[in-house]
């Protein structure tokens, strides 16, 4: 479905994501929302760029199960949606240690907005092949600021059962309790 | 409450925590659950050496309103809960970019798990003063996991509508608009 998302579900997706739990109630997560079809169209040029090359690594069965894989979605339609951390702007009480905290609170706020996205019928789409740093030029992202991810929202017909990923063969899922361990960490349980 | 989580419940929460999305569809989020004494009273050690620190670092109000805050909770009940990253699991098809989604993936496994847990009943307490190189030996982490979180789940009778850190005074959160731009980052929204 090629429909803009309703401005009012973004409002709702933002103020979920916005409300996400934080590590150290830190003020970091920026959010960019991006209609403009000349912004994503440039993104989408980097996009491309990076998925040729990323084809071209692969040869054979894997090089075609890739081309069969939806990673096209950006242009599909608005918004895609830019998230950062400042994670700078939490210094008022210092940060004793892990200070990857800051981002991961950022995708605290990802994953909520995911789930609210999918509970109203719109899928969240994770670009994890852009580069970056063409990205904060396009997007006027100062240096200051820790790029997180780069995200397209759409309406979606109907949900899989499985990801799209597992059930084009691409990836498996590991069974549970091949993860897990007891007490302390263990190869044996988590293989 | 100083029950121990239902180990049904646990079960659950593990399992909400890896269906999240996963960036790649990466098996690499890897749990300990910790249940025993000694382990979690050994990494409570930590935790109040770093405390102590953490408290030294402020004066006046600001560390009154510091000793105010609940932090302690990994003794309280069963079980902690520690949370790493194979990062070099999924390294079947190469990663072209941002090879940091494979630890995104894990921290949206935390907020699913989070989720999941408020909504039956129990709280997440994320420990973000521990230092790393102690808690990995204790829990015999590998070198090649990337250490994502360390943290205490327990019932909770009641859940406040703020949190603890903004009803304590220590810090506020920033309304949405101040932190949504469009089209590119613009500090006049996003300041």
């Amino acid at each position: 479905m090629n429909r803009q998302l309703a401005e009012e579900l973004v409002g709702r997706l933002l103020a979920a994501a916005h409300t996400a739990p934080s590590v150290r109630l830190m003020p970091e997560p920026r959010f960019i929302v991006i209609c403009d079809y000349s912004v994503r169209k440039a993104v989408n040029t980097i996009f491309e760029a990076a998925n040729g090359r990323a084809k071209d690594a692969y040869t054979g069965e894997q090089a075609e199960t890739y081309s069969n894989l939806k990673l096209e979605g950006l242009l599909k339609a608005p918004p895609n949606l830019c998230l950062l951390c400042d994670v700078g702007s939490g210094r008022r009480h210092g940060r004793q240690r892990m200070p990857e905290t800051a981002i991961y609170s950022t995708v605290c706020a990802i994953q909520n907005l995911w789930l609210a996205a999918r509970s109203e019928g719109a899928g969240v789409g994770w670009v994890s092949i852009l580069g970056p740093p063409k990205l904060r030029e396009i997007l006027c992202i100062p240096q200051r600021l820790t790029l997180v991810a780069y995200l397209f929202l759409s309406y979606v017909e109907e949900f899989a059962a499985e990801p799209d990923l597992a059930r084009f063969g691409w990836e498996k899922r590991v069974v549970l309790n091949k993860v897990v361990s007891y007490e302390h960490y263990s190869a044996a349980g988590a293989s």
